[in-house]
């Protein structure tokens, strides 16, 4: 059925039900359905970030189905509130749907924000639902709090250089679904609730499993290649429906942060820029996962660009005088990398042989100059 | 100069300059530029909203100024905030352009967000700045703090029920921009920040003066018809920038209030959901200004239909069992009228021969059924 013919007031009154709270619960004094939300007073710093999401810009419907949509929305801002030093908790989302958009579509939509929430324990309080002449757009926003709050501004020269997990897995992604065939941007797109099961899934994300395809097609010039799923499924999950990273391990001993989200290159300078300081990355280093490397040599493309030039990695980039990184990978899956150092004014990647060469401040730029 | 030549570096960089904040001021710990806004700890509720406005549903630009759509996405959100009891402190904005807008465009915006958050001395600590593929996006979330809080539910059988200032002004001043000529059009988008000094301008309000014209010409069946500005201009004010009501002076009566957005019949039936009553409205005492009783009869409209099933007025919408309306309409410049009064089931407008005819839960709806 097309959203139209249900209308507006049953929409909400559905959302409503489905994310009601007991009155008081989570500090929530006044939740969905008033003017406005209200919170009761906080102790710790508040916390706020908004991220947008629009169709033909940063998703193609094409192969992203509207349960990645849902979750990744959540996924990106609540690694901002992390990638802060805090803890999210309460989100508002705006979204406008296309006339033709059907109940089917909105359901899931809201199945993958629901499903991120409760894996974050996040609570829902409010938005806006609203028509759009011709393209999807989601916006959210989220309230956190926290005490030792992490900024850009803050490295030193001579603190070390860190990055959680691995890099440049979510723009191969992206790249692979880009170049799939019809028929396995289908099996993608259709098949979202079995990408939670994938290895390197994160504890506590579950959901049905429709079957995924063991393998998919990719164009290759004039021919088609073949890429198994072993490899190219983390990646796709990397991209469509990235995990946004626990900082409480790491905010206690970090001096500045940022999540990864333009490109290891561009945020790093971002970083030094707020910071006034250089940074020395070693390439060898930068932590690139086996599916990459396997995925970008299968593709033709360097894997090492993928993870200092791509972008929406969500991995949180910091650095520090003191990391215990033996300690913290002990006991955390999700490992940390020391990559490099802040330094006075020089911004340079060295390679294995000492090679240096200028860290570039290029990444996703909306409104940059064409390509 | 096109957004794409100037790159979203350059107008971040530009954003962050022009709403600055030093250190620690007005409460915010970290401001514009880094992954997320942070604000001191908080002693009272903090109250949130967030509102949304599409090109081709919310605003069209044929004769929207871009001037006008920044001063009323702030409105709208703070009339909200006003709406709960609360005050308006922190704004957070996502907006995406389409990638031929230009530079005098964005700027615009951004004037008319800027002369807005003077008006209610509200903060600008944030947003998401990306380019749209076809339509310009606004979405706003506005952070207000308050001591009582007003709901929708609250008002209870034998309270009165009171609205601030006149409504249907909006609605009546959409149709005279739907009906303009496209001359007339043109000239109303093209002088946007004259229309801060037409009769009615809450005082404060300042900007540049380019002229307005005296007349408008509207289509009426195949001929034209002429209004004058004096008539016109104070309705079309109220559409292009409505200006959100001070609750402060109201708030410590209250039982339970809104703001009409969606017009007075289905924005009251929303308060009497809530609060589990019915209503009577006294349908001469329903406030109109002198300007769309004139304008209505011009234009062959119900300046009645236009108070109940128009919507965008922003104005108050509250209960109270004692609100000393005598005493507050000789202190403020926006007066308050009592229109009715809070009963237990029955929900009806009453004429003056005392005919009753039954109070309609309709009013625009996203995803309504068409007509």
């Amino acid at each position: 059925m097309h959203l139209f013919q249900t209308g507006e007031l049953k929409l909400l009154k559905e959302i409503r039900e489905r994310f009601r709270l007991d009155p008081g619960e989570d500090g929530v004094i006044v939740g969905i359905g008033d003017d406005a939300a209200v919170i009761a007073p906080q102790k710790e710093n508040i916390i706020v970030t908004t991220d947008m999401m629009n169709e033909g810009v940063h998703f193609d419907l094409d192969y992203t189905s509207p349960f990645h949509l849902g979750f990744k929305l959540v996924s990106v801002n609540v690694s901002d509130i992390m990638a802060m030093g805090g803890v999210a908790r309460y989100i508002f989302l705006d979204l406008a749907f296309t006339r033709d958009a059907d109940d089917i579509f909105f359901q899931k939509i809201y199945d993958g924000i629901d499903h991120a929430l409760s894996y974050y324990g996040v609570r829902l309080l409010g938005g806006d639902l609203c028509s759009a002449r011709s393209d999807t757009v989601l916006s959210a926003t989220l309230i956190g709090v926290g005490g030792k709050i992490i900024k850009r501004a803050g490295a030193s020269v001579g603190d070390k250089l860190y990055v959680t997990s691995t890099i440049g897995d979510s723009a191969c992604g992206l790249e692979i679904l880009k170049r799939l065939d019809e028929r396995s941007r289908e099996a993608i797109r259709d098949s979202a609730e079995a990408m939670l099961h994938l290895t390197g899934a994160e504890p506590g994300l579950g959901g049905h499993t429709p079957a995924l395809p063991s393998e998919l097609a990719m164009k290759k010039g004039d021919g088609i290649i073949t890429i198994k799923m072993e490899t190219a499924g983390p990646l796709l999950r990397r991209h469509l429906m990235p995990v946004a990273r626990d900082s409480r391990g790491i905010a206690p001993y970090a001096s500045a942060m940022l999540d990864v989200s333009d490109g290891l290159s561009l945020d790093l300078c971002r970083l030094c820029d707020e910071s006034g300081t250089g940074a020395i990355v070693y390439r060898d280093k930068v932590p690139l996962s086996g599916d990459l490397v396997k995925a970008a040599e299968l593709m033709g493309l360097d894997p090492f660009n993928c993870a200092v030039s791509g972008g929406e990695d969500y991995e949180l980039l910091f650095t520090a005088r003191d990391f215990p990184i033996d300690e913290y990978n002990a006991l955390h899956n999700i490992k940390v990398s020391c990559i490099g150092e802040i330094t006075d004014e020089i911004r340079n990647v060295i390679d294995k042989y000492g090679v240096a060469t200028p860290l570039k401040s290029e990444g996703y730029q909306h409104f940059g100059p064409p390509g």
